[in-house]
């Protein structure tokens, strides 16, 4: 297969959107934008964008569209419809979607195309509106990997690196909600510590420095190596006395007044652990626990 | 006050105690040991240490008593009664509680103390056993700090640093239940997302790439200073963006059938700061409703 | 308005579907019937219904369709679409919903039907295929309330009792949802409660009896008063000794190694009362903090 | 075993005690009492009954000694040291505990009492003041056969019923403990409701009605049977159909901005379910995740 992607149709000028059409447009392709509210385009045609006046005319022509939109309904309504991407997609022509979709969202998109002889590609974007800005955004992309390849010179106009996770375009989005979802736990966890330790009478400055040093410490790696091997004999530090220490974090919560939400809820998987005779392992192993409520081996 | 910290008792040769104990002789002190299974002592013993019959009797002439024991109850059983540490001790001498007791506890521990005219000093033990073998351990200490200046060698016997943290002895019992909250919550952190990714079709090996990637990711800091600052305005990511991408996990879960409580638990956060019309706030807004729930301003 | 509902739409043959069908023919109505799987009509064909070959003819000449479906999906599907009720329905007619679906999609259907002038009518369904079978549904109306009483011979045909709620569709599906929200909340009830008390050593027969006199002691009716009226003052019982009853649940779960998940969440609402300054209040005053975590004066 | 209880010792006259004590005294025994704040004797005084000054006395030559303290470590305390209860019984003597304790307190202080030749009730309370006051409590006791069948007149003084349980006293605290655990759990299942239901637009007045007409559906005796008799097939209701109620109820919960957090953890119970292969059995199958996490077969 042998295609040149110039010519880009580009839909959603949203926070991140704009930034990567910027730079698309900077690099030298030919730039083709669509965008619900059509001030935000200004600027793009003042530096040489074309108008489009819907996600159908934003695709004609075009060798590529990208959307950055977002959410699953509004993928969905940009893409089916009277002008919606596929009734302007040439055959062959590609739909690169950037947003955080939902993976079955991501398979009906692919399999829409497959029908329609167009090509989707789940390329879900890792970074924020400054990276975007700055040409350093991370993309994983799947789908075809020979249209993948033919669009490295794209990728390289708005993402600092793109990494190549194979056809199945529901594992990017898979990836995308795995990091969100650690993110935003982390998040969680920093604010119920802060909350724990102040009304506990430790200064804020030193939670953070508390924080942090457990995030960089060496330990991790070896948690999460134990994890994946399911290595949880000899133990380091044994489930009995992990269970007793989550006891004492939520004896201390009550004495100071502070909720701790996720130390209720590891209290449960010790309890569940204890329960099926693993007091002496790891503890870690409650890593156990979550396999089985998920039906795993 | 010039004491002279040169005779130790020690009581609970376990995992940590026994290499502490081991380190404290090596550095030249002069060692009186306890431990409830006399066996334990026997290399102690033929290195030179003094067998005590009692936590009374390894308090008899020391000038600092250690206790490396399991928990809230075990320390309070090894401090009172007529066997106990503070039948023992003379006056001025000094009892270091290396143990994860409740903050409440060590409070108590400081109050017997001192109606005894005895120095209770709290010290929790911060690494595990191979680094108190290796005297690496970092041990953050509370209480009078003339005692715990005139301790300074002993604690470099056996901990690589310590810090003063201050007169109040549930400060630092408060800090290490934080840390080991922490650190108990991301292996269960953890253990969702290998589950979720594994279930998703992820490889572990990515997972664990993922995971180390994110929590060395310089945003950590800049979302921990937020929470310090509780500054969420303006926003990096919405927080009624963040709302719909923890709605796409669990709707992702749902689909591939692994529970996410987590997610679970944080979807409710969010609910509550939507309810509170903070939509437009950073996603990290969510500390608030932890301040709330704690009675925080 | 007068209308005479004779002629009837039936879509949806499943296990609610099929008695009431059944029960509207044999009330002497007018009956045409389409389901997916075309070998549930025969015996209601060889009653005297009349097949339909998809929703669209289902409606078509029919006064009224009642749709028993699955879920949101499922019902936009048969309402949408060249084959779908709403291309079908003559101006005037009637769409009844059974199903259990979110509000946002009652209000979706009620707003296309308005737009093809014809009406939607929401009317989930309280009551199993027993119940169905036996006439003895219970049946939440919303709607026009013109057009509803001129349906009241077919509701009686198939539902023991309808009761009109108002022309707010929305309005029964989330009080559908709120009598399944008690219900499953219940089984899940029983469930830690069953749980529990086994591995304490109780004999399910007893806790069963248990179970049934708390759910039929009068306190729960002074309990749901309590709440309605947010008539906390005096205390019946203290919020404050409610906690201290609740930590003493989750440590005799601890010992018994049985997860008390509900417990865990109380004891978070306990907390966030205490911080509060709620101690004194009656302990079902937890209630406020469900309604401020709403966003609820 | 020939006992003639007729001298009784009570410590503790609060909300619950003293109406208890009164209705002891009223019915002829002859009544010695300690209370820690002593002006609340003085009507009991007046009323004919003896001042003790501490546990220990109201113990000294009475039959059976009542105690109706506030938790596990108030009841530890007046038992034990110079004043304390055991120092004062006679051999052969009774104490009838009556607070919400733990079970395992329970178990320590029949121990206490077995090795002091005196003898531990354990008679957790089921009822508030007002019942208390009308003699109208219902208690559960366990503990020696003959020695609770002695002191039926002293029970039947103060408790409008009482049930013999067996010989083992946490048993009873274990009853209680389940049934706080169901009606807290109940209140907090209520607030939920009421809250999301006031969200939704719906009247209280109409939850409340659909709250008790939940309480009292006959259906709730089924559902305590199957899961007593874990009999989940045939379905009801298909646990598949279930998950998706769920996901409605979380779905519409987003929407009006009211946590629901009763509906998370469930969903997390679904989800196990599903993983395990139980699609198609009834939804209250959801105890069996609750029984596998307990170590239950």
């Amino acid at each position: 297969m042998e295609m040149n992607i110039q010519k880009i149709g580009f839909v959603g000028l949203g926070k991140m959107g704009y930034p990567i059409a910027k730079n698309i447009l900077n690099a030298g392709f030919e730039l083709r934008v669509y965008n619900r509210s059509p001030e935000k385009m200004s600027s793009l045609l003042s530096a040489g964008a074309i108008e489009a006046a819907s996600p159908r005319e934003a695709a004609e022509g075009s060798d590529a569209v990208i959307t950055c939109l977002m959410d699953d309904q509004t993928e969905l309504e940009c893409t089916l419809g009277a002008d919606g991407l596929l009734a302007g997609l040439t055959s062959g022509a590609i739909h690169i979607g950037t947003a955080t979709i939902s993976p079955n969202c991501a398979a009906t998109l692919a399999e829409l195309h497959k029908n329609n002889g167009s090509h989707y590609v789940a390329a879900p974007l890792f970074g924020r509106p400054d990276a975007a800005a700055a040409g350093k955004l991370l993309t994983y992309v799947a789908g075809d990997e020979d249209v993948i390849k033919a669009c490295k010179n794209l990728f390289e106009a708005y993402s600092g690196s793109h990494i190549y996770m194979g056809d199945n375009p529901k594992i990017v989005n898979s990836i995308k909600l795995t990091m969100n979802f650690i993110l935003v736990s982390l998040i969680e966890l920093f604010s119920q510590a802060y909350t724990f330790a102040e009304k506990s009478g430790i200064e804020p400055e030193f939670t953070q420095e508390l924080i942090m040093t457990v995030l960089h410490h060496p330990v991790l790696k070896e948690y999460t190596t134990r994890l994946r091997m399911q290595d949880f004999e000899p133990a380091a530090f044994e489930l009995i006395a992990g269970h007793k220490d989550v006891e004492l974090m939520l004896q201390a919560s009550s004495d100071v007044r502070a909720p701790l939400i996720f130390a209720s809820a590891i209290r449960e998987k010790f309890l569940s652990a204890l329960a099926r005779g693993m007091a002496e392992k790891d503890w870690s192993a409650i890593y156990e626990i979550s396999r089985l409520n998920a039906g795993l081996p």
